[in-house]
């Protein structure tokens, strides 16, 4: 299995890919002789894909843990991600356009969900570093309900190169903190705008957070340390989308 | 290990546990000889414990895939449960209150996500269904950061006959769903509220629809079907906390 080839796995998700992935990014689709879903045998078709019988390897490839319902895909990860110069020459600033910036999440979890709400609040891309932060796999894809291929994914090298060359073109960056000297509900995000999440345990590292134009708080209650990071990202954007209900649309 | 008893692991989940979790719930605390945590030693010593070595039948209960860092703590997690109608009988209604109600979650992950959310955004307990839904769990300790010491959890029997009990003391209802017809950002929130977050799959049913005096909406972007149900109790929680800070004192 090479570098780039993820299992995706459960109806749900696959049926995303079947729908919205690019194409040649589907390699091979498992079934199990049990699945009759008649919604997903129209999707196979669409694509002129002929799923192949679920094996054991594909299920152990897929993972031990993985709820897969006899529905697994074999995805070129690659193909998903786009080169960060291509999107950000074809992005309109002049929409004000918002995006996610994974710094260092390591929990496929939160990276899943930064995903989904980044597709529900109307963001424009999520920015995932191909260094120190948990790649796109299966259980990403399941997480994120299969957003993984409704919001474009943006490969990046170096966070704080990428935060220069997005400031250079107008964007405001916004990092998360618990220590944010600016209070979440007072931002009006007039600018083009990215979120950057920094790592679970660690937050944003030191070089990041001084790049940084602004550091958002989130007001709680003093018995709490932090909150998830995901959780953070999500109320964050949705606080950028009341701003700009014209990104729902 | 009887119903009740949990394994709580991770040196920051259990020195949670040592610092806010109710007298008797601990009612043993397995260690690793390489464990050497100040902190946590000081901890065990104000709560009179000796630990035990970490046994190999300590690191199965805990589960093949806890991060456990060394530390095992058994929890009598009955003990962490209060039950509804002290919990009530004691609750100042005068404060304006808000509490959260687990409508049958499933994952232990979204379970201590919501514990978390809940602490932070001030609320003053989190309703947790005897059936039917995840229990509280070494896992979902650990997804709520330890939250689960220091945010009152209370156990309820019938969520709808809960409900009625809530609305005949005067509380607001607000039922979380995709399909709401308020919308978030509108709710004033100005007396008691009780936040109610179905399953993940379903949502809530709908007879507990029924009785929310208000369905509430978080608007999203059309390609998107819903939201994560920790990720939707978060963004509500933040919004009613916006509009009582005194919750956050």
């Amino acid at each position: 299995m090479k570098d780039d080839e993820i299992y995706v796995y459960g109806k749900h998700a696959v049926s995303e890919a079947l729908e919205h992935a690019p194409e040649d990014t589907i390699k091979k689709v498992f079934l199990a002789g049990t699945v009759n879903d008649g919604a997903l045998f129209t999707l196979l078709k669409k694509r002129n894909i002929a799923p192949a019988a679920l094996s054991a390897n594909a299920e152990r490839a897929a993972g031990r843990d993985a709820s897969h319902q006899g529905v697994i895909a074999l995805v070129d990860a690659s193909k998903l991600m786009l080169p960060f110069e291509t999107f950000l020459g074809a992005l309109d600033l002049s929409k004000k356009p918002a995006l996610a910036l994974l710094g260092e999440i390591q929990d496929p979890h939160n990276v899943g969900a930064i995903i989904r709400s980044a597709a529900a609040f109307g963001l424009s891309g999520v920015l995932i570093p191909k260094d120190r932060q948990a790649p796109v796999t299966g259980a990403v894809v399941k997480s994120s309900a299969g957003m993984t291929f409704r919001v474009p994914l943006i490969s990046i090298g170096n966070v704080n190169q990428t935060i220069r060359t997005l400031k250079n073109k107008g964007f405001w960056v916004y990092g998360l903190s618990g220590e944010g000297a600016s209070t979440l509900g007072k931002e009006t995000f007039t600018e083009p705008s990215v979120f950057v999440v920094g790592n679970e345990g660690q937050g944003l590292r030191e070089k990041t957070e001084e790049l940084c134009d602004v550091m958002l708080k989130i007001p709680m209650h003093p018995r709490t340390e932090s909150l998830n990071a995901a959780v953070s990202a999500a109320i964050v954007m949705q606080d950028w989308s009341r701003q700009h209900p014209e990104a729902l649309l």
